[in-house]
């Protein structure tokens, strides 16, 4: 099999042994897999990957189908369309996970556009919906609302009736958004507490500086989930509104959890998102397709931050 | 009768018209009534009481029997020792109440060491087994250890057999809190998160700069719940350390909250605390008694930051 491998802080497409499954352990052949700000980390050695996962290869999510199942895999077999989220090695022809952490994939979604959506559907419906528990007549606030993250969030809030509220630092970014579901477009800026108005909830996807407006534009009782640090790890909060206000701040990242706990988010998006796909209620957001052999521009797109949706890496057109 | 009355930043006995109940409403006459940290920002202008209670009159808690019932009132009549928090007007002989912010006082607590008992042990409740969902076998860092809070929490988290690490700025604090249950006393210090070690749930009840040692300290998934800001009102918090550990960080404070709220949270300290009282597995901690006409002396113990547990008004000796 080829991979996207690291060295001297750039990727390129190596040969390696194509793995062979055992146990509960299934081997897919990538059809699609998307691009995450986690790659961008790794690649320049600031995100090292789990324990049990490829040390030297990105990539956290795929979609593809099976080519091959260990004796303990009981629901899948070759051939089989799948997607799923691993803790790293997804930027392949040929990925090494296990059951537990892939789901079926509708017959209506195309299995490139597939790679683009565990990771961001599993990371937004487990912060917005599990954790920070979302309902309907809700208002919520997505910072960062053009990303793979945001883009998800907004169509999930919008498929359980929540009002939804979205920033961004450019027009064009919102006015996307509004096509899938975005009720309320701010501009991002130092003061745009006033635009944004009183919120339930809170997901944010860019951090730093973002937390003080959070902290002062949810209501009692709200809830602040932390997705990304885009704009810095830091930041000075007023615990006085957080203590009246009642407010719970919590941050949450997919890949560092242990597998089991991974396979209880696929569970729930399997069970609560994956329908949704079906019936076209959701829909992968793809900025555009790249053959896995241009993997190094590829990211670089995708540092740039004027993707709006998802970057998909295809293997199969870097046969 | 005899109330507590604010004017001109200190608090001082006066007469005012004993109020009538109706409908859901109880007259209670105080035996007992415990000083707490709103009071003391009460009477310097800085916490409003909220509305449809008093506005000049401080008390957030009481213990005594029931004088007179409204005609909606169930399950209580005259005579009945009852023991309650309240929105503000408990230093008094007497106080207006509803009966969904009343539970019943065990034969084995004194009347008035009941009087301190509630505000603090309805917060530490809620803040630690309700909200943290603190569990046997845990580790919970209590800030304060030595305040009305830190002395009910500690025997709390003992009682359903965590684990308990606390702090505070003197040693005899610590050992006397150590009597209540306490496993591990930490000195505060600049320095402290080494010798508290890893930690499942904090109780803060300081704030401030204590915020960025909670962050250091926990565990991931941990919870963080902050209930006092002695300390202060602002920190810098590490978001990375937030994220990559999905820690949870909540206010809370029980004065704002609507009457409902109050009652839900009365309910489940009715439910899960009371009967530990009368099984003597928890106790009040009283620093010392006072007669209610001493309130402003008693105010300013409260202030001095020397007192370890309660301070109780106790308007019997006023008469």
């Amino acid at each position: 099999m080829k991979v996207l491998a690291i060295a001297d802080g750039k990727v390129a497409l190596v040969e390696r042994p194509t793995p062979h499954p055992v146990a509960d352990q299934v081997v897919v052949k990538v059809a699609g897999t998307g691009i995450n700000r986690a790659d961008l980390l790794q690649k320049i050695g600031r995100y090292p990957a789990p324990f049990g996962w490829p040390a030297d290869v990105p990539g956290l999510e795929l979609a593809g189908t099976v080519e091959a199942t260990g004796d303990r895999v009981r629901n899948l077999k070759a051939g089989d369309r799948v997607f799923g989220i691993v803790g790293g090695g997804a930027h392949s022809t040929h990925a090494l996970t296990t059951e537990a952490l892939l789901a079926g994939v509708p017959g209506e979604l195309d299995l490139i556009h597939a790679g683009g959506v565990p990771e961001v559907f599993v990371t937004a419906h487990d912060a917005m919906l599990v954790q920070a528990r979302l309902r309907s007549g809700e208002r919520v606030l997505i910072h960062g609302v053009g990303s793979g993250v945001g883009t998800a969030a907004v169509q999930l809030a919008k498929s359980i009736g929540a009002v939804t509220i979205g920033t961004s630092r450019t027009p064009e970014k919102l006015e996307r958004a509004r096509s899938l579901g975005l009720d309320e477009g701010v501009l991002a800026s130092e003061d745009m507490s006033a635009a944004i108005g009183e919120v339930d909830v809170v997901i944010d996807l860019i951090g730093g500086d973002y937390l003080e407006t959070d902290v002062s534009v949810v209501r009692s009782q709200g809830r602040i989930v932390l997705v990304g640090l885009v704009a810095g790890a830091s930041a000075r909060l007023d615990l006085g509104l957080i203590l009246n206000k009642r407010v719970s701040l919590r941050g949450t990242v997919l890949r560092a959890r242990p597998d089991y706990q991974k396979a209880a988010a696929m569970s729930a998006f399997a069970r609560e998102v994956v329908p949704l796909f079906a019936t076209g209620t959701l829909r992968p957001v793809i900025d555009r397709i790249s053959p896995l052999a241009t993997g190094e521009d590829a990211y670089g797109a995708m540092a740039s931050d004027t993707t709006f949706g998802k970057i998909v890496l295809a293997p199969e057109d870097s046969a």
